[in-house]
């Protein structure tokens, strides 16, 4: 039997890692990184790049896994989700029995693992279910605040944490005058009335590739929709995110 | 002129420290401190701590300062709070101007600079403006979700994050179906109707005196405020946070 442990690694910057992370990696038996899949070299060698750094425990072993791919034929969204899921619970499975001495398994994960993350659920999956650890680590939430020098709320004030399609879909959340949009692929806050609204927007929050724009909604929104465009096919791949204050 | 960072130093393990702000630390001529008036000897402690931990730069220097006490004269909350910061404000530029070769000034910020944290407002008022740079940190709010070993959002869902206050003149709010709630000094989830709601409590996260709770609410409010209680009587201070997701 063995025990799982979740390490949050931050968003790309390597000196995101905490203390605790560090130790929680030069504590494992193994390490599992997926090989490919994630269709982001970038991310994928930043797992590489970070153990060649801090691991000093020549006891360490690290397994490389596929990722399996979605089944594109099954239609509900959901259902697919849960099907890949299960793929991946399964190849973490083999990858593990493959090792039967390990008794300390790792994995490193982008930002922190409760947010907008799958490893959780996937890791619930296993059986028989292992003891479950979890490492904090820097969120691209506040990679984002931390590059513009930005508090996140108001005094005394909410907060909402959504995502692109959300916002689409509902509009400003009726909850906060402070929003902060994630997983958006297509420039969301276009479909919002910009009156009003201030925008700070960031990529590759934390990364050396970083970008940032800020300003008000109705100014900057179409530089924002081409600098994003621009920097996705320049680095062939982007990662953003945003939060928006209206006056209250 | 200097510049001024402002590090996020996690809630109170010191291996919440990331190496960027070990970085950062050591990066600093001058690091301000307070010295008394947080009322919580561990927190003022902890920055001491830190830096007899990870400081190697034989140059950098430590300077405490009396935090300004609220002038509880000034009936009006916010214009309270406002002269509080004015006056902080002036207290560190004092200690800035004692050490006119210090190019570097540095302060450790509990959790994240920008989650519910005065430090970034208080900077504002400094004149002339120095430059400001932040170093995320970890947030008590992914040191509950870590010792919980929960995710934060369910699969492409909103959550937000209120205050104590809020939730109790407010009720749930209407825009998610998991909230996060900080700075409540009264368990203010006893002013909800607790029927499907869960929730996950934690105080001291991250710390060696860390204690959680989870459950249904109607089984588990009533405990919490006991354990809250005997935790802040035994400790003679207390820091909690909670998670509640009701059936959405």
């Amino acid at each position: 039997m063995y025990d799982l442990t979740l390490i949050g690694i931050g968003t790309g910057n390597p000196d995101h890692l905490t203390l605790q992370a560090i130790k929680a990696i030069n504590a494992a038996d193994l390490i599992l990184i997926p090989r490919k899949g994630e269709g982001k070299a970038d991310l994928a060698e930043l797992r590489h790049a970070i153990c060649r750094d801090v691991l000093t425990n020549p006891a360490t072993r690290i397994a490389g896994f596929d990722l399996p791919v979605r089944d594109e034929t099954i239609a509900d969204y959901r259902a697919r989700v849960d099907a890949w899921h299960d793929a991946i619970a399964a190849v973490w499975a083999d990858a593990i029995a493959a090792q039967p001495d390990a008794r300390h398994v790792a994995l490193l994960v982008w930002g922190d693992p409760a947010l907008y993350d799958s490893t959780l659920r996937i890791a619930s999956r296993l059986t028989p279910a292992p003891q479950i650890k979890v490492i904090p680590g820097i969120t691209s939430i506040h990679a984002l605040t931390s590059a513009h020098a930005i508090v996140l709320n108001e005094i005394g004030a909410p907060y909402i944490v959504t995502t692109g399609r959300r916002l689409r879909d509902e509009g400003w959340p009726a909850a906060a005058d402070t929003v902060v949009v994630m997983l958006d692929g297509e420039c969301s806050f276009q479909s919002l009335d910009p009156k009003g609204v201030q925008i700070w927007w960031g990529a590759y929050v934390g990364m050396p590739e970083e970008i940032t724009l800020a300003g008000p909604l109705a100014e900057v929104a179409a530089k924002i929709v081409a600098l994003r465009a621009a920097a996705r096919e320049r680095h062939g791949w982007i990662m953003d995110i945003y939060l928006m204050r209206r006056a209250g």
